[in-house]
């Protein structure tokens, strides 16, 4: 995940910025004395898929820090201009080289101590030969529900929200769930 | 809402940015060649409430731009180190004084053109004389589904959200949903 990094400059006009409550407003911001723009921070969605075929999730071994060499879920962060699902299918696409069908909304995950709010979806995959790592991927393995390497994932939510997914899974019925890590 | 405002200085260094492509990634980007910083730019969320009292709706009268003197629903952006239910009571604290209660995801909104995610949660005015215009409102009120002044509404998100609320409330069965505009 990208670090939070400080803000010293103005991004408009370049003056050294002040960190100071802007009428009007209840809280610091990164305001710029000079010209007035005020820099705001706000959380990020981190958009994903669990991927399935028959019984078995696609899991992706990072290539890149952090936790590089830990398994996931494709996931990133959303960009300008997507919806979250198209989020979820570039990021399915990007990391794991894999095209997905019958994609739903699955769980919510608040993490407001780092400010990502993670939206995961279940899908289906299109094709079971059709996966492959991408640029940020080590390896891309399809497992069964046994072989998933706990103890080697890369974050503490998906863990959860696979969890959860299994769990639904044996009792045949999905909801969509909204959690807080 | 606040306008995208061009990026032209490095936040970190204050050198002028460069809109290139960084090594490793597949999209321009606002690249610092000083220092090496990337400014992203990401989408916001927007959280609010439909705030309920028996068969009454609570909307507010906007006090700034833009929409100034049209009515909505209390909601706004959401803050570092929230969850998206808290970003929602919040500013339905800032915009209408009200406090809720049985406060359950209802709307998921893609706005891919203006880089907003809309998420809406369905809730229960705590208490029914508690309510009242923040420093963004001119006006609170609480109203019919026959008073809802559908043409004076200050976003069509809104209004597509509040239609839907009422005729599943006709149904008696409530669903999440995510839609685009």
């Amino acid at each position: 995940m990208r670090k939070s990094i400080p803000i010293h400059y103005c991004t408009y006009c370049g003056y050294k910025v002040t960190i100071t409550v802007p009428e009007g407003d209840n809280r610091e911001r990164h305001v710029c004395l000079e010209c007035g723009h005020i820099q705001y921070r706000n959380p990020k969605i981190v958009s994903g898929c669990i991927v399935v075929h028959e019984e078995k999730i696609l899991l992706c071994k990072r290539a890149i820090e952090p936790r590089m060499g830990y398994w996931t879920i494709p996931a990133g962060f959303l960009e300008t201009g997507e919806t979250v699902e198209e989020g979820a299918t570039r990021e399915t696409w990007e990391e794991a080289r894999a095209s997905v069908t019958d994609v739903h909304l699955y769980q919510i995950y608040n993490m407001p101590r780092i400010a990502q709010i993670y939206m995961i979806y279940r899908s289906q995959l299109d094709n079971p030969q059709g996966f492959g790592p991408g640029p940020e991927s080590l390896e891309v393995r399809l497992v069964d529900e046994s072989a998933i390497p706990w103890d080697e994932m890369a974050f503490t939510v998906i863990n959860k929200t696979l969890e959860r997914y299994l769990d639904e899974r044996r009792n045949g019925v999905f909801t969509i769930a909204v959690d807080s890590l």
